[in-house]
């Protein structure tokens, strides 16, 4: 289990929306509260934003320290501001390597993504599945071993056989594609998943054969006025409202909010 | 707060030693149960062990990553068997560098040492009046900020200078010398502290001005026969014994324990 | 490119193969004389060895530093002592993840490996191609992006379905896959390996389509007697022999050496 | 030996002025060419540089990579942009801990330092006699265990008790305390250091009982416009100035020039 979070609205210090809060990620790295395994997220961290003005590329920083540990982070969130961030602390399954390529957020173009859940016993059930059936330019693309990194993969394998598709669907696709798979091969698959181009959030809470893990979302807190905020974990008290279990998340550059079953 | 282990014993494999014990140092680091400050103990860790058979300077293997993440250890323990060990999982003070030279154990010559405590806001109290009494031997072997190394250096300098003091007198000295600035000055120290020589292991409980940190010893357990643990935590369940406060333990080769108070 | 050193012989004391000699693998790292692309070989390192009497899986010790900055290489070298040893430093191809997932030697039960050379564009040329011929056991337990581990993964893939065969054999049919790969995509291929199951050391010099790096060999110097060095570059001045071109050189215990063109 | 770079002048991307140039820092790291003792510069780099339009303190990036391996480091160069910016590749004393608190720039309130150089075997020499007449307030603040921070200390313990001096005469009065204590030792010293304050960049090239390391300036330069780059190896081919020895450059933030002998 990792913590995510995602934020989209009025431009924002990076220090404002990683450090500031009670409850940061900072926090839910050594004392989180709601992990449905594992007991701290200290394997890493990342944290990906998009420049406030200009129409480029989005930019990542990463590191397999804890993020409490990292004397460069300080630095980075005081000059960084974003209208557009995502960020997760890391919680490794166990044997998987603290590698660089394993730690998110995953990019490509113009997009950012990150994951929380899992792919039970990943390397014996859907990880050859899933790679065969991938278009060779995404195949060739991955760098590490984790489920998450094959998840976005397979998003944006399906989503370039399927230009047509909105962002959204494509993520639909991607998550009824391994339920699939899960079910054909009897394997848990969890998947909460933020993903961005800079512009839209699109958030997902869903789980196959298991709970799914938590994951909440905050709109105009007067913090944080004119945003909305999504998170594994509430990251200050708030209005903050649980997702519904299995279901996609769409938030328009206005903070308009689109919530649709699986 | 960190946490500590010595050994003295028959030949026993780091492996043993540090990944087979229910509660290990690798479990003590992120989810310890007896710290008075910090929630982990994942700032870095150490380890130093003897040669089983030749007459050499002891050996360490020191990381800034958390111990459970260190891709080196498990084959290193494999390898490593020793009569005489001490290693540690370091919790920084806040703002402390997570640096290779604040790392323990501290060595020199055949002298291993590690220190689980703290001298009260150390920059500012007993820093430069600790670096004013070393003779410059021991100033100049300092590379780290750490209250730990100075204690060690401080330990080194007074032995020096009092070359027919016991190795068990050298640390009396030290700490009650720490105790006098600490009462002139006002700040608490605290100091559980493991050396060796290879041959015998001293340790402390100790405190000025503040509860001293948990420290427990066990002997001849069935699991690890002719041989005596410390421990800031019991490493499994079994009839360890708390160190009375303010005491220093020596254990002889044969095992045989001596504590007294100071 | 990267630089080798395989050892096989009397017991050695890792200090004295990697420290001591006048041109080791610390000078390699940073000042080679024989390298046909790349400055210097400063991305990470790694040592594997044997255990001189147990018969146990062999001990590997990897980092992503320049060799000449670990500062637990040097304690570890002084401790450790083995009759079978290979060692590398890292040149990474530009691009590649400086992560430990990509340090060699890689090792699958008694094996260790390590390769020097390259294949030509990897990603876009023979990656998936290699992988889709894997069985899935060694398809499963890659775990990171580099070339090597893959040739690693082939060879043990083809040894596999052909158990028959020596582990000579097993490496020369790996590389003739390789070339016949190579040259039915127009890519070259080099792959300068050493791979040992601690009893005896195979290695090949062996390039298609392109030069084949640098390959010497050394036996019974009087520096270290009763052995065999295989290295990139000579260590030290004496009577090193350089391999010849496509060949593979076979060490057994006794130190007897045989060599065949593949 | 490092490798030094200042610069003040229009606002540049960090990405055009660390990784554009032919002989940028990157090259300099793995391929310097007039190193006077060394031969890489590939014991971690940092970099430093002041908000473009906010009045706040500096901000630093720092590792203890060679800077080629960096991943993040081409994400923050080409989000970053800045009036004025320091940077350096480090290449270590043997035997200095590869360590955070060694990696400059170091920082204090709005002053960013690099220096390149050496104080000759500095523990056994300066180290103690620097300390013993600096202020508690920089003698506190000492993290790490190089020349170069004791050097910042030095200097920002002299400009404390001489309020009334500019930042160069300051630089100048902290270089002359070093050759008088350099002659009375009989040690060799090397102060190669820029300085600022986010309006100017104050330069020294420097050296007491031995050569100076390399230094060059370059003024409007069509590349870099309304500029001018302090360098210790000319970045790409054009009309830089070598420094004079022993002297002290300031330049303004309309990029005048006036250089003085020490």
């Amino acid at each position: 289990m990792c913590r995510l979070l995602g934020y989209l609205g009025s431009p924002v210090s990076l220090d404002h929306l990683l450090y500031k809060p009670e409850h940061s990620l900072i926090v839910q790295s050594y004392q989180p509260r709601e992990m449905i395994s594992g007991v701290v997220n200290a394997d890493g961290f990342g944290v990906g934003w998009y420049h406030p003005e200009k129409d480029t590329e989005p930019f990542t920083y990463k590191n397999t320290l804890p993020i409490w540990n990292d004397i460069n982070l300080p630095n980075l969130c005081r000059y960084v501001e974003s209208k557009c961030v995502v960020a997760y602390d890391r919680s490794a399954t166990p044997g998987q390597a603290m590698d660089f390529a394993n730690c998110q957020p995953f990019n490509y173009q113009n997009l950012l993504f990150i994951h929380n859940g899992r792919i039970e016993n990943f390397r014996k059930t859907l990880y050859r599945k899933i790679r065969s059936i991938l278009s060779d330019e995404f195949y060739e693309l991955i760098n590490g071993s984790t489920d998450s990194e094959h998840i976005f993969a397979l998003l944006l394998s399906l989503w370039q056989e399927n230009q047509h598709l909105t962002l959204e669907s494509a993520l639909r696709k991607t998550l009824l594609t391994l339920c699939d798979l899960a079910q054909r091969h009897e394997v848990d698959v969890s998947a909460n998943v933020i993903i961005s181009d800079g512009h839209r959030l699109i958030a997902s809470r869903f789980a196959a054969n298991s709970p799914a893990p938590s994951l909440y979302w905050l709109r105009d807190d007067p913090i944080f006025p004119n945003s909305v905020i999504i998170a594994s974990e509430p990251l200050f008290a708030s209005n903050w409202t649980a997702f519904p279990e299995n279901s996609i998340m769409t938030v328009e550059e206005d903070c308009d909010i689109q919530i649709e079953k699986i």
